[in-house]
């Protein structure tokens, strides 16, 4: 058991509707330590690669790809969610489905911040179905870049988004995948 | 001039309507060697305090806030923007007009999160009417918590937020405080 899937354990909470909480230390109140060692792990799993920048979705995904960016020595951007696809100007942008909160959002990223032919690592906080990743490619290659690479703390093996990621050809390295959990039960099954 | 003074000069893009973009660096692409340099700022200006917790709003405050977690070595509380005010549950509220968005919000942090008697140390990219700021000490307060200090990196000093939380007595800390600012001549005067 590595150090995500005890942390999990220790602070997550198993509620109904397939959800797991870890507002305590991922998405809400942050341990720092925590997303050091994530963005280390991170750069150990993609060693091997050129990265010359990170991207994520705001919101629970900045903290992740602030510590990401420093641990590869690169900047950072998030695509920004946005009720208006047109407001903002020369855009890269995306429809993505919130699991969460069940609606639509147009998620944008200013066409300065990602070049041609830059290489990409994608980071977030959940893979679920994976719509909010689609959206991170979509935008990627819209500005004729390469997805390098995609780090996800936590993902929900039991639904459909790591599966479609990975036939899709991208390394996708989850730190901790959760084949089941029952919140009558409290339990949890990794991967 | 110090170096946020030195970085919107060379990178800041002055816009109509009393908008400073700083987007490059600051809140859409990130610069995490600035973020570091801030949050070193912040500890030295703060050093005499005991600081428990760092608290931010969502969106661009979460990544300063996570530097500023490391620097002080202690967690980080993000608040989150809710348009309905009872869905979370057990949360402190208040209520933040958006001045670049001119919307209304409802701004919940988890009651878990800030406990009675913590010495807060908020931060946040920009000071400007002080609403987010009013919202954020409010939910101090519903805590019962105390607000040691404020850390913005740059206040629109021809606003009138920073009047008002410093008459209110807080430690305020701006980075860099505009005076006036131009967007025919893209003059920019700091204090």
């Amino acid at each position: 058991m590595n150090f995500i899937e005890e942390r999990i354990l220790k602070d997550g909470i198993v509620a109904k509707g397939n959800v797991l909480k870890v507002d305590s230390f991922l998405n809400h109140q942050m341990d720092i330590s925590l997303l050091e060692e994530i963005a280390k792990e991170f750069k150990s799993r993609f060693n091997d690669k050129k990265i010359d920048k990170i991207l994520t979705i705001e919101s629970s995904g900045i903290a992740i790809a602030c510590m990401c960016a420093k641990e590869f020595n690169v900047p950072m951007v998030f695509a920004k969610k946005s009720k208006s696809i047109n407001i903002e100007g020369d855009v890269y942008s995306a429809e993505v489905e919130s699991f969460t909160h069940k609606t639509i959002n147009h998620v944008i990223v200013s066409k300065k911040f990602i070049k041609a032919h830059e290489n990409i690592l994608i980071v977030d906080d959940f893979l679920a179905n994976g719509c909010a990743l689609q959206g991170l490619i979509s935008i990627v290659q819209q500005a004729d870049a390469k997805v390098e690479g995609i780090g996800i703390v936590i993902e929900k093996g039991f639904q459909d988004g790591g599966k479609i990621i990975r036939n899709l050809g991208y390394q996708l390295e989850s730190l901790a995948i959760i084949d089941d959990m029952n919140d009558l039960t409290k339990e949890i099954k990794f991967r």
